[in-house]
């Protein structure tokens, strides 16, 4: 049987998340749903990150094994135009032909999220649901020096769900920067695996320090106690983007 | 009686446009509810630009006078407060006072548009009802170079409207800049004021550049025709967004 593998775009408002589950609709139900349409078969759709209820996917890999050898722009096409009858807020941006031994989860060698922040005092039209609005004013230099205290690998035990099921805590973060561009403040993380809500737990306590809360050495030594009562609030789902994944073999982006 | 400069921010999309109309809601009457819940006052709200039903605004700027002198900031709070309640998509930025000598669509003397459109092959999930989609590969350069003769005093009689209220054609077009990133394609316009329909014109013919139906000699040539017939189709309104508007006085922003 042929795998593809897909890019796929998703507001995850309307979602309990990537993954099925009992108590609502999915995007990897949508996904499953719209190759059922088309194909008659019944398959699971693999996903590179399981996102939580809200948060959003501009780049989110699948991969998927299907019966028949579809031309890759074909099935994207076929597709997305069961997802919009559907009314799904799912989209798939591009689908390759792969061999049996890629695995989106388990073959990713760096995966790429952004958290978005609005910091203003005037609530959010354009960008609700799509960003994390915060009134107060946010220093993003000292946001950018208490991530910088956080790169590199460690054990993330105080950035972790307690309901987060990675036997091993330690992660190896490779980024973590903060921009600001008027308003907007972009928290930009990239790992080859993050533990789970590791980076909105991140975004909170970062969030803290751009208000003066904590200084870069009080963020640090949370990571360093170890311990989830050291993080700060987990910021809210809505603020966070999985952008991208990369594998072995894949073209260098600029 | 205080005078009121707003910086309103709205979702374009379930409205009929900025104005009141007998035919659906407006922005205009979701900022003429909120200060009659607040105040008991019935008020006429004016704004820096009639903007059209799916057109979004970053930047709309208005004008109000009250009884009461409030303080901006609390001003502010409470409209968003009943603007919230009334779950319309939109949010007060800003509030100033100003003298009675200002007037949000008179007084201003620079008005800024983007267009934002998606050049890709897959639909938008997290931009949909927020951008052009276009599955044609488009030439930014092209469409860069195509602007550039249209930029200048001239008579845009092409370009506006069958239904432009405007007597005199002629404007000045300040900026009309292309550019790319990744698969977004921005133009950005600035003016002192426009014709109505004036940038979806310009979007959907610089369009037809980008796909190379028409070269930038031919743009021009469309211009210079004086003639609603040798206008491309004009682009959609979900790709447009109202930014920022100057006034004498203003401080200079970056």
């Amino acid at each position: 049987m042929p795998r593809f593998r897909m890019a796929v775009e998703y507001d995850g408002t309307p979602y309990v998340g990537w993954q099925k589950q009992k108590n609502g609709h999915s995007v990897q139900s949508a996904l499953e749903n719209a190759i059922l349409s088309l194909t008659k078969e019944t398959v699971v759709v693999k996903g590179a990150g399981r996102t939580d209820s809200g948060v959003h996917a501009r780049g989110q890999v699948v991969h998927v094994d299907l019966t028949r050898s579809w031309q890759p722009h074909r099935l994207r096409d076929a597709l997305n135009a069961y997802l919009g009858m559907a009314r799904e807020k799912v989209a798939i941006v591009s689908v390759q032909v792969v061999d049996d031994t890629f695995d989106a989860r388990f073959s990713a060698v760096r995966r790429y999220y952004l958290y978005r922040i609005i910091s203003r005092a005037g609530p959010l039209a354009l960008d609700a649901k799509r960003a994390w609005w915060v009134t107060k004013d946010l220093d993003h230099e000292v946001m950018h020096a208490a991530a910088q205290t956080l790169v590199g690998k460690h054990d993330f035990t105080t950035f972790r769900s307690v309901h987060c099921q990675a036997k091993n805590p330690v992660r190896t973060l490779d980024i973590l920067d903060v921009t600001r561009s008027g308003d907007l403040i972009e928290i930009r993380a990239t790992a080859q695996s993050f533990l789970h809500n590791q980076i909105r737990s991140l975004a909170g306590t970062l969030k803290l320090a751009g208000e003066g809360r904590m200084t870069p050495a009080d963020v640090r030594a949370a990571l360093d106690a170890r311990d989830r009562k050291a993080c700060g609030p987990v910021a809210p789902p809505e603020g966070l983007y999985f952008m991208r994944v990369d594998y072995p073999g894949d073209p260098v982006e600029p």
